[in-house]
């Protein structure tokens, strides 16, 4: 059996080096809270706030390291309470998406696009994926039990020798299935 | 092919009758804002606020006409922002759930049970659960096509001939789907 563990993303941001500078400081440094699943990336102490059209949030986690692009991710949920319609997205293609202004404590940035709804996904080390015959970019069809139990079809498999098996899926989707980080998926095809 | 047009609810609020009056004056009538699609059923044009631990909904619209027990139906992502946990339960089964604060314009009622998130269920009349053989209470498989597909089990089937064939899911489940009112499910088994 193809069991998977759970990660449950909130909303969260990751940041440029230059928006990082921009929003804390020149030569600012994140500071690392705690290691996530995937290695190398973590959830850093500091947080920002992101204002909608019609709504906030004033502590959204920064997630380390820098990358390339600002991408603030959001559930649908959240998304309404801002008063924005951003795509289901790959992280990463933000191409023709919603901007939103960032706040941080030494200024703040209108970013002109990178706003998703992150597409639910699984990480598999090349070697889970060999043994599962699993492909890059292949998509899965993968059930989760429980009171709310559900089949997610259209599960993106992203595999790399820089991941560890985790199924990442937003708050939308752990409340639809009534489950949390932690928990285990099977991959039924 | 067995296909059920979606209803998704948003937070709502089914009051009694006595506490309509606590809440809005002696004798008050809520005026019908839309008839829904259970025939009777009704958004009402008043609302209340509703207050929670960590937080509070300003705007609850109120369901009518007036039930035995008052009822505040909400998502997990609701419950989250009230700093709640209620369970999942179907309709009118309130019992050991958690209470709430609920604020009208002539009073307040903290009620001692009665916040739930709702179990996803399909109404049937009776014509139509006759026609497909779908018996009252049975747990159906149902699924949603689109970008983020998915089939929802232990779907609850409710029989009356009161009933409009319709599939009640909550913001997260559409969300989660991807799927809003007026699409449409199809009952896979």
């Amino acid at each position: 059996m193809k069991q998977v563990p759970i990660g449950v993303s909130a909303r969260h941001i990751h940041l440029s080096l230059e928006h990082i500078e921009r929003l804390f400081g020149e030569g600012y440094q994140l500071n690392v809270l705690k290691d996530l699943s995937q290695p190398g990336q973590y959830a850093a102490a500091e947080t920002v706030a992101v204002v909608g059209p019609k709504g906030r949030f004033d502590k959204v986690r920064i997630l380390g390291p820098a990358r390339g692009k600002t991408q603030l991710e959001v559930s649908r949920s959240d998304a309404f309470a801002l008063g924005m319609n951003p795509p289901v997205r790959e992280s990463g293609h933000t191409e023709g998406t919603p901007g939103i202004t960032v706040i941080g404590p030494a200024g703040q940035v209108d970013i002109e696009e990178g706003v998703i709804v992150a597409a639910r996904h699984i990480h598999f080390h090349r070697d889970d994926a060999a043994r599962w015959g699993i492909a890059d970019k292949q998509l899965l069809t993968v059930k989760v039990e429980g009171e709310r139990a559900l089949i997610f079809e259209k599960v993106l498999a992203r595999v790399s020798d820089q991941f560890a098996l985790d199924m990442h899926i937003d708050t939308d989707e752990a409340n639809a299935a009534g489950v949390k980080t932690g928990d285990v998926a099977v991959i039924l095809s």
